[in-house]
Protein backbone atom coordinates (compact mmCIF):
# COMPACT_ATOMS: atom_id res chain seq x y z
CA UNK A 1 0.00 0.00 0.00
CA UNK A 2 0.77 3.46 -0.09
CA UNK A 3 0.80 5.17 3.32
CA UNK A 4 1.47 9.17 3.38
CA UNK A 5 3.02 10.65 6.78
CA UNK A 6 1.74 14.09 6.25
CA UNK A 7 4.46 15.93 9.00
CA UNK A 8 6.28 13.07 8.58
CA UNK A 9 9.40 14.95 8.94
CA UNK A 10 8.18 15.64 12.88
CA UNK A 11 9.27 13.36 15.79
CA UNK A 12 5.66 10.52 15.40
CA UNK A 13 6.18 10.97 11.72
CA UNK A 14 9.79 9.82 11.65
CA UNK A 15 9.10 6.76 13.76
CA UNK A 16 6.20 5.55 11.81
CA UNK A 17 7.89 6.03 8.64
CA UNK A 18 11.24 3.83 9.77
CA UNK A 19 9.36 1.37 11.37
CA UNK A 20 6.96 0.51 8.65
CA UNK A 21 10.09 0.77 5.75
CA UNK A 22 12.24 -1.23 8.04
CA UNK A 23 8.91 -4.19 9.00
CA UNK A 24 6.52 -3.77 6.41
CA UNK A 25 6.41 -3.64 2.33
CA UNK A 26 3.90 -0.58 2.08
CA UNK A 27 6.03 2.63 0.10
CA UNK A 28 6.08 5.09 2.19
CA UNK A 29 5.74 9.08 1.17
CA UNK A 30 6.96 11.89 3.82
CA UNK A 31 4.84 15.02 3.67
CA UNK A 32 5.49 18.36 4.90
CA UNK A 33 4.51 21.94 3.66
CA UNK A 34 7.86 22.11 2.23
CA UNK A 35 8.88 18.97 -0.52
CA UNK A 36 12.47 19.56 -0.14
CA UNK A 37 12.24 19.38 3.77
CA UNK A 38 10.74 16.29 3.12
CA UNK A 39 12.74 15.15 0.37
CA UNK A 40 15.89 15.16 2.58
CA UNK A 41 14.04 13.33 5.59
CA UNK A 42 13.45 10.86 2.87
CA UNK A 43 17.10 10.69 2.55
CA UNK A 44 18.21 10.28 6.00
CA UNK A 45 15.51 7.57 6.68
CA UNK A 46 16.87 5.50 3.59
CA UNK A 47 20.25 6.20 4.77
CA UNK A 48 19.21 4.97 8.30
CA UNK A 49 17.93 2.14 6.66
CA UNK A 50 20.48 1.54 4.39
CA UNK A 51 22.96 0.97 6.76
CA UNK A 52 20.87 -1.96 8.53
CA UNK A 53 20.60 -3.16 5.06
CA UNK A 54 17.45 -2.48 4.67
CA UNK A 55 15.99 -1.34 0.74
CA UNK A 56 12.76 0.50 1.10
CA UNK A 57 10.47 3.03 -0.47
CA UNK A 58 10.68 6.08 0.98
CA UNK A 59 9.98 9.19 -0.77
CA UNK A 60 9.80 12.91 0.10
CA UNK A 61 7.15 15.19 -1.62
CA UNK A 62 4.60 18.65 -0.52
CA UNK A 63 2.22 17.18 1.43
CA UNK A 64 -1.04 17.52 -0.99
CA UNK A 65 1.33 15.92 -3.33
CA UNK A 66 1.82 13.17 -0.66
CA UNK A 67 -1.80 12.36 -0.04
CA UNK A 68 -2.74 12.23 -3.80
CA UNK A 69 -3.92 8.65 -4.05
CA UNK A 70 -2.36 7.24 -1.33
CA UNK A 71 -4.17 4.83 0.58
CA UNK A 72 -4.09 5.63 3.97
CA UNK A 73 -2.75 9.39 4.80
CA UNK A 74 -1.45 9.45 8.23
CA UNK A 75 -1.83 13.25 9.86
CA UNK A 76 1.65 12.95 11.54
CA UNK A 77 1.32 16.84 12.91
CA UNK A 78 0.67 18.67 16.23
CA UNK A 79 -3.14 18.90 16.63
CA UNK A 80 -3.43 22.40 16.09
CA UNK A 81 -2.11 22.00 12.74
CA UNK A 82 -4.72 19.25 11.79
CA UNK A 83 -7.17 21.16 10.33
CA UNK A 84 -5.09 23.10 8.42
CA UNK A 85 -3.33 20.29 7.17
CA UNK A 86 -6.91 18.39 5.92
CA UNK A 87 -7.65 21.54 4.46
CA UNK A 88 -4.27 21.85 1.95
CA UNK A 89 -5.02 17.80 1.02
CA UNK A 90 -8.62 17.87 1.10
CA UNK A 91 -9.27 17.48 -2.52
CA UNK A 92 -6.25 14.80 -2.79
CA UNK A 93 -7.69 12.37 -0.40
CA UNK A 94 -8.88 8.86 -1.70
CA UNK A 95 -8.25 6.65 0.93
CA UNK A 96 -8.44 6.20 4.90
CA UNK A 97 -7.30 9.30 6.58
CA UNK A 98 -5.35 8.99 10.37
CA UNK A 99 -5.25 10.97 12.85
CA UNK A 100 -2.67 10.56 15.91
CA UNK A 101 -2.57 14.08 17.17
CA UNK A 102 -3.39 14.48 20.83
CA UNK A 103 -4.63 18.09 22.22
CA UNK A 104 -2.56 18.88 25.79
CA UNK A 105 -2.10 21.71 28.10
CA UNK A 106 0.80 21.80 30.93
CA UNK A 107 0.30 23.36 33.98
CA UNK A 108 2.73 23.14 36.94
CA UNK A 109 1.51 19.34 38.04
CA UNK A 110 1.91 17.85 34.92
CA UNK A 111 0.69 17.09 31.60
CA UNK A 112 -2.90 16.93 30.69
CA UNK A 113 -5.66 15.89 28.22
CA UNK A 114 -6.87 18.99 26.73
CA UNK A 115 -9.59 18.15 24.03
CA UNK A 116 -11.16 20.16 21.78
CA UNK A 117 -14.78 21.10 21.83
CA UNK A 118 -15.53 18.19 19.35
CA UNK A 119 -15.18 15.75 21.69
CA UNK A 120 -11.46 14.06 20.87
CA UNK A 121 -9.06 15.41 18.14
CA UNK A 122 -10.31 12.58 16.15
CA UNK A 123 -13.19 13.77 16.24
CA UNK A 124 -12.25 16.83 15.00
CA UNK A 125 -10.21 15.44 12.15
CA UNK A 126 -13.33 13.71 11.07
CA UNK A 127 -15.67 17.08 11.12
CA UNK A 128 -12.93 18.64 9.34
CA UNK A 129 -12.46 16.02 6.98
CA UNK A 130 -14.80 15.36 3.31
CA UNK A 131 -17.88 13.39 3.87
CA UNK A 132 -16.64 10.48 2.28
CA UNK A 133 -13.30 9.76 3.56
CA UNK A 134 -13.18 7.96 6.51
CA UNK A 135 -11.45 8.80 9.30
CA UNK A 136 -9.46 6.61 11.97
CA UNK A 137 -7.88 6.92 15.41
CA UNK A 138 -4.45 5.21 15.91
CA UNK A 139 -0.93 5.54 17.02
CA UNK A 140 -1.95 8.16 19.44
CA UNK A 141 0.13 6.03 22.85
CA UNK A 142 3.31 5.53 21.41
CA UNK A 143 6.39 7.68 22.27
CA UNK A 144 8.10 8.69 19.37
CA UNK A 145 11.90 8.44 20.55
CA UNK A 146 11.61 5.07 21.13
CA UNK A 147 9.82 4.09 17.79
CA UNK A 148 12.25 6.08 15.70
CA UNK A 149 15.39 4.12 17.63
CA UNK A 150 15.13 0.98 15.53
CA UNK A 151 17.48 -0.85 18.20
CA UNK A 152 14.92 -0.52 20.67
CA UNK A 153 12.27 -2.99 21.24
CA UNK A 154 9.18 -3.12 22.65
CA UNK A 155 5.56 -4.89 22.99
CA UNK A 156 2.94 -2.22 23.12
CA UNK A 157 -0.53 -1.47 21.92
CA UNK A 158 -2.38 0.81 19.50
CA UNK A 159 -5.87 1.75 20.07
CA UNK A 160 -7.43 1.84 16.64
CA UNK A 161 -11.13 3.91 16.94
CA UNK A 162 -13.13 4.39 13.62
CA UNK A 163 -16.27 4.46 12.29
CA UNK A 164 -15.91 2.53 9.48
CA UNK A 165 -15.22 -0.91 10.14
CA UNK A 166 -13.12 -1.28 6.65
CA UNK A 167 -10.73 1.78 7.31
CA UNK A 168 -10.53 0.62 11.04
CA UNK A 169 -9.10 -2.75 9.75
CA UNK A 170 -6.94 -1.25 7.23
CA UNK A 171 -4.91 0.47 9.84
CA UNK A 172 -5.18 -2.20 12.41
CA UNK A 173 -3.37 -4.45 9.81
CA UNK A 174 -0.78 -1.79 8.92
CA UNK A 175 -0.22 -1.75 12.52
CA UNK A 176 0.76 -5.08 12.91
CA UNK A 177 3.29 -5.00 10.19
CA UNK A 178 5.26 -3.47 12.86
CA UNK A 179 7.15 -5.61 15.17
CA UNK A 180 5.78 -5.21 18.88
CA UNK A 181 3.02 -3.36 18.36
CA UNK A 182 -0.68 -4.98 18.65
CA UNK A 183 -3.49 -2.96 17.14
CA UNK A 184 -6.47 -3.04 19.13
CA UNK A 185 -9.98 -2.35 18.41
CA UNK A 186 -11.00 0.51 20.59
CA UNK A 187 -14.39 1.00 18.69
CA UNK A 188 -15.82 4.09 17.50
CA UNK A 189 -14.48 7.74 17.23
CA UNK A 190 -16.99 8.54 20.52
CA UNK A 191 -14.46 6.71 22.77
CA UNK A 192 -11.30 8.35 20.98
CA UNK A 193 -11.04 10.74 24.24
CA UNK A 194 -10.07 7.74 26.50
CA UNK A 195 -7.85 6.88 23.97
CA UNK A 196 -6.41 10.15 23.70
CA UNK A 197 -5.97 10.55 27.52
CA UNK A 198 -3.42 8.30 27.85
CA UNK A 199 -0.59 10.24 26.23
CA UNK A 200 -0.29 12.90 28.98
CA UNK A 201 -0.56 10.52 31.52
CA UNK A 202 2.66 8.48 29.87
CA UNK A 203 4.37 11.77 30.13
CA UNK A 204 3.55 12.11 33.56
CA UNK A 205 4.56 8.50 34.18
CA UNK A 206 7.82 9.15 32.61
CA UNK A 207 8.44 12.11 34.50
CA UNK A 208 7.49 10.99 38.28
CA UNK A 209 9.45 7.83 37.97
CA UNK A 210 13.01 7.62 37.83
CA UNK A 211 14.14 4.92 35.26
CA UNK A 212 11.22 5.17 32.76
CA UNK A 213 11.19 7.01 29.73
CA UNK A 214 9.70 6.31 26.24
CA UNK A 215 6.59 4.46 27.76
CA UNK A 216 4.24 2.66 25.66
CA UNK A 217 1.27 1.17 26.64
CA UNK A 218 0.02 -2.48 27.07
CA UNK A 219 -3.65 -3.96 27.94
CA UNK A 220 -3.17 -7.38 29.70
CA UNK B 1 -0.93 -2.08 59.19
CA UNK B 2 -4.68 -1.84 59.69
CA UNK B 3 -6.24 -1.25 56.07
CA UNK B 4 -9.61 -0.54 56.36
CA UNK B 5 -11.94 -1.22 52.97
CA UNK B 6 -15.23 0.27 53.29
CA UNK B 7 -17.69 -1.14 51.00
CA UNK B 8 -15.01 -4.18 50.98
CA UNK B 9 -18.06 -6.18 50.28
CA UNK B 10 -18.30 -5.10 46.71
CA UNK B 11 -16.25 -6.25 43.80
CA UNK B 12 -12.99 -4.02 43.81
CA UNK B 13 -13.61 -4.54 47.82
CA UNK B 14 -13.46 -7.98 47.54
CA UNK B 15 -10.42 -8.24 45.05
CA UNK B 16 -8.08 -5.69 47.48
CA UNK B 17 -9.04 -7.89 50.56
CA UNK B 18 -8.51 -11.13 49.18
CA UNK B 19 -4.81 -9.68 48.08
CA UNK B 20 -3.95 -8.03 50.60
CA UNK B 21 -4.96 -10.68 52.96
CA UNK B 22 -2.95 -13.70 50.35
CA UNK B 23 0.07 -11.78 49.80
CA UNK B 24 0.52 -9.30 52.75
CA UNK B 25 0.59 -9.62 56.31
CA UNK B 26 -1.08 -6.53 56.79
CA UNK B 27 -5.08 -6.81 58.79
CA UNK B 28 -7.52 -5.84 56.54
CA UNK B 29 -10.79 -4.22 58.12
CA UNK B 30 -13.87 -4.90 55.86
CA UNK B 31 -16.52 -1.93 56.10
CA UNK B 32 -19.96 -1.47 55.10
CA UNK B 33 -22.89 0.23 55.93
CA UNK B 34 -24.31 -3.01 57.82
CA UNK B 35 -21.83 -4.30 60.10
CA UNK B 36 -23.41 -7.94 59.60
CA UNK B 37 -22.91 -7.73 55.62
CA UNK B 38 -18.99 -7.30 56.34
CA UNK B 39 -18.99 -9.86 58.93
CA UNK B 40 -20.17 -12.59 56.22
CA UNK B 41 -18.11 -11.13 53.64
CA UNK B 42 -14.86 -11.04 56.02
CA UNK B 43 -15.94 -14.81 56.53
CA UNK B 44 -16.37 -15.44 53.07
CA UNK B 45 -13.24 -14.32 52.14
CA UNK B 46 -11.17 -15.97 55.24
CA UNK B 47 -13.16 -19.65 54.31
CA UNK B 48 -10.61 -18.84 50.61
CA UNK B 49 -8.02 -17.92 52.00
CA UNK B 50 -8.07 -21.04 54.73
CA UNK B 51 -8.85 -22.95 51.26
CA UNK B 52 -5.54 -22.20 50.31
CA UNK B 53 -3.79 -22.77 53.48
CA UNK B 54 -3.54 -19.02 54.32
CA UNK B 55 -3.76 -17.48 57.79
CA UNK B 56 -4.66 -13.93 57.32
CA UNK B 57 -6.30 -11.54 59.62
CA UNK B 58 -9.47 -10.03 57.96
CA UNK B 59 -12.69 -9.20 59.84
CA UNK B 60 -16.40 -7.31 59.29
CA UNK B 61 -17.63 -4.23 60.60
CA UNK B 62 -19.64 -1.04 59.87
CA UNK B 63 -18.16 1.54 58.09
CA UNK B 64 -17.23 3.86 60.83
CA UNK B 65 -15.88 0.88 63.22
CA UNK B 66 -13.78 -0.25 59.93
CA UNK B 67 -12.38 3.60 59.88
CA UNK B 68 -11.37 4.26 63.28
CA UNK B 69 -8.04 3.92 63.88
CA UNK B 70 -7.04 2.52 60.54
CA UNK B 71 -3.39 3.52 59.10
CA UNK B 72 -5.13 3.27 55.45
CA UNK B 73 -8.57 3.74 54.80
CA UNK B 74 -9.96 2.46 51.00
CA UNK B 75 -12.98 3.55 49.52
CA UNK B 76 -14.57 0.77 47.24
CA UNK B 77 -17.71 2.34 47.08
CA UNK B 78 -18.82 4.02 43.61
CA UNK B 79 -17.95 6.98 42.76
CA UNK B 80 -21.72 8.33 43.86
CA UNK B 81 -21.32 7.14 47.31
CA UNK B 82 -18.25 8.83 47.89
CA UNK B 83 -19.27 11.62 49.47
CA UNK B 84 -21.91 10.03 52.00
CA UNK B 85 -19.28 7.22 52.71
CA UNK B 86 -16.96 9.74 53.54
CA UNK B 87 -19.27 11.97 55.62
CA UNK B 88 -20.22 8.74 57.70
CA UNK B 89 -16.33 7.95 58.68
CA UNK B 90 -15.40 11.45 58.56
CA UNK B 91 -14.58 11.99 62.68
CA UNK B 92 -12.70 8.47 62.46
CA UNK B 93 -10.09 8.89 60.14
CA UNK B 94 -6.79 8.85 61.20
CA UNK B 95 -4.57 7.72 58.64
CA UNK B 96 -5.02 8.17 54.87
CA UNK B 97 -8.07 8.24 52.76
CA UNK B 98 -7.80 6.39 49.26
CA UNK B 99 -9.91 6.19 46.13
CA UNK B 100 -10.37 4.49 43.82
CA UNK B 101 -13.51 5.23 42.30
CA UNK B 102 -14.16 6.37 38.93
CA UNK B 103 -17.35 8.34 37.45
CA UNK B 104 -18.38 6.92 34.26
CA UNK B 105 -21.72 6.83 31.95
CA UNK B 106 -22.23 4.47 29.34
CA UNK B 107 -24.01 5.22 25.89
CA UNK B 108 -24.59 3.67 22.65
CA UNK B 109 -20.91 3.53 21.62
CA UNK B 110 -19.06 2.78 24.86
CA UNK B 111 -18.63 3.67 28.46
CA UNK B 112 -17.15 7.26 29.18
CA UNK B 113 -15.22 8.51 31.66
CA UNK B 114 -17.58 11.22 33.51
CA UNK B 115 -15.45 13.58 35.83
CA UNK B 116 -17.11 15.59 38.43
CA UNK B 117 -16.89 19.04 38.75
CA UNK B 118 -14.28 18.70 40.78
CA UNK B 119 -12.17 17.65 37.56
CA UNK B 120 -11.71 13.67 39.02
CA UNK B 121 -13.41 11.75 41.68
CA UNK B 122 -10.07 11.80 43.70
CA UNK B 123 -10.39 15.64 43.90
CA UNK B 124 -13.65 15.03 44.94
CA UNK B 125 -12.73 12.76 47.39
CA UNK B 126 -9.87 15.24 48.64
CA UNK B 127 -12.66 18.34 48.89
CA UNK B 128 -14.65 16.12 51.05
CA UNK B 129 -12.36 14.74 53.55
CA UNK B 130 -10.88 16.69 56.31
CA UNK B 131 -7.98 18.97 55.08
CA UNK B 132 -5.87 17.09 57.45
CA UNK B 133 -6.65 14.18 55.92
CA UNK B 134 -4.21 13.04 53.05
CA UNK B 135 -6.17 11.89 49.93
CA UNK B 136 -4.68 9.41 47.97
CA UNK B 137 -6.14 8.04 44.26
CA UNK B 138 -4.93 4.18 43.39
CA UNK B 139 -6.52 0.74 42.19
CA UNK B 140 -8.55 2.48 39.88
CA UNK B 141 -7.53 0.54 36.81
CA UNK B 142 -7.70 -2.91 38.04
CA UNK B 143 -10.12 -5.43 36.96
CA UNK B 144 -12.13 -6.57 40.08
CA UNK B 145 -12.98 -10.17 38.88
CA UNK B 146 -9.69 -11.35 38.37
CA UNK B 147 -8.19 -9.69 41.11
CA UNK B 148 -10.11 -11.20 42.88
CA UNK B 149 -9.51 -14.60 41.49
CA UNK B 150 -6.39 -15.90 43.49
CA UNK B 151 -5.49 -18.29 40.98
CA UNK B 152 -5.36 -15.58 38.13
CA UNK B 153 -1.55 -13.90 37.44
CA UNK B 154 -0.99 -10.60 35.94
CA UNK B 155 1.39 -8.11 35.74
CA UNK B 156 -0.71 -5.30 35.83
CA UNK B 157 0.44 -1.12 36.83
CA UNK B 158 -1.67 1.01 39.38
CA UNK B 159 -1.03 4.60 39.16
CA UNK B 160 -0.95 6.82 42.63
CA UNK B 161 -1.78 10.20 42.70
CA UNK B 162 -1.63 12.47 45.70
CA UNK B 163 -0.23 15.67 46.74
CA UNK B 164 1.28 14.29 50.18
CA UNK B 165 4.20 12.49 48.99
CA UNK B 166 4.26 10.33 52.35
CA UNK B 167 0.95 9.47 51.81
CA UNK B 168 1.41 8.46 48.28
CA UNK B 169 4.01 6.29 49.46
CA UNK B 170 2.59 4.24 52.20
CA UNK B 171 -0.06 3.60 49.08
CA UNK B 172 2.85 2.45 46.95
CA UNK B 173 4.44 0.29 49.26
CA UNK B 174 1.08 -1.39 50.44
CA UNK B 175 0.56 -2.12 46.44
CA UNK B 176 3.65 -3.32 45.64
CA UNK B 177 3.29 -5.95 48.47
CA UNK B 178 0.47 -7.34 46.11
CA UNK B 179 2.38 -9.95 43.55
CA UNK B 180 2.16 -9.06 40.06
CA UNK B 181 1.30 -5.48 40.95
CA UNK B 182 3.59 -2.27 40.13
CA UNK B 183 2.68 1.05 41.57
CA UNK B 184 3.76 3.90 39.44
CA UNK B 185 3.72 7.64 40.84
CA UNK B 186 1.08 9.65 38.92
CA UNK B 187 2.22 13.15 40.48
CA UNK B 188 -0.48 15.26 42.06
CA UNK B 189 -4.28 15.01 42.52
CA UNK B 190 -4.45 17.27 39.49
CA UNK B 191 -3.12 14.36 37.15
CA UNK B 192 -5.77 11.87 38.63
CA UNK B 193 -8.32 12.35 35.64
CA UNK B 194 -5.97 10.74 33.11
CA UNK B 195 -5.35 8.14 35.26
CA UNK B 196 -9.58 7.63 35.79
CA UNK B 197 -9.96 7.58 32.52
CA UNK B 198 -8.46 4.72 31.70
CA UNK B 199 -10.85 2.69 33.30
CA UNK B 200 -13.54 3.04 30.75
CA UNK B 201 -10.97 2.53 27.90
CA UNK B 202 -10.25 -1.04 29.70
CA UNK B 203 -14.04 -1.94 29.70
CA UNK B 204 -14.06 -0.93 26.32
CA UNK B 205 -11.42 -3.09 24.86
CA UNK B 206 -12.02 -5.47 26.50
CA UNK B 207 -15.96 -5.13 24.85
CA UNK B 208 -14.67 -4.61 21.06
CA UNK B 209 -12.08 -7.16 21.34
CA UNK B 210 -12.80 -11.37 21.55
CA UNK B 211 -10.64 -13.06 23.60
CA UNK B 212 -9.70 -9.72 26.31
CA UNK B 213 -11.53 -9.67 29.17
CA UNK B 214 -10.52 -8.62 32.94
CA UNK B 215 -7.98 -5.89 31.24
CA UNK B 216 -5.25 -4.36 32.89
CA UNK B 217 -2.71 -2.25 32.36
CA UNK B 218 0.94 -1.95 31.85
CA UNK B 219 3.34 0.62 30.81
CA UNK B 220 6.45 -0.40 29.70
Amino acid sequence: MDIALLGGTGDIGEGLALRLAYDTNHAVRIGSREASKAEAKAEEYLNELDSRGTEAEVTGHANPEAAAGADVVVLAVPAYHLTDTIEAVTDELTGVLVTPAVGMKRDEDGLHYNPPGHGSVTALARDAAPDEVPVVGAFHNLPAGRLADLDATFEWDTVVVGDDDDAKRTVMDITEGIAGLRALDGGGIANAGEVEAVTPLLVNLASENEGLHGLGVRFQ
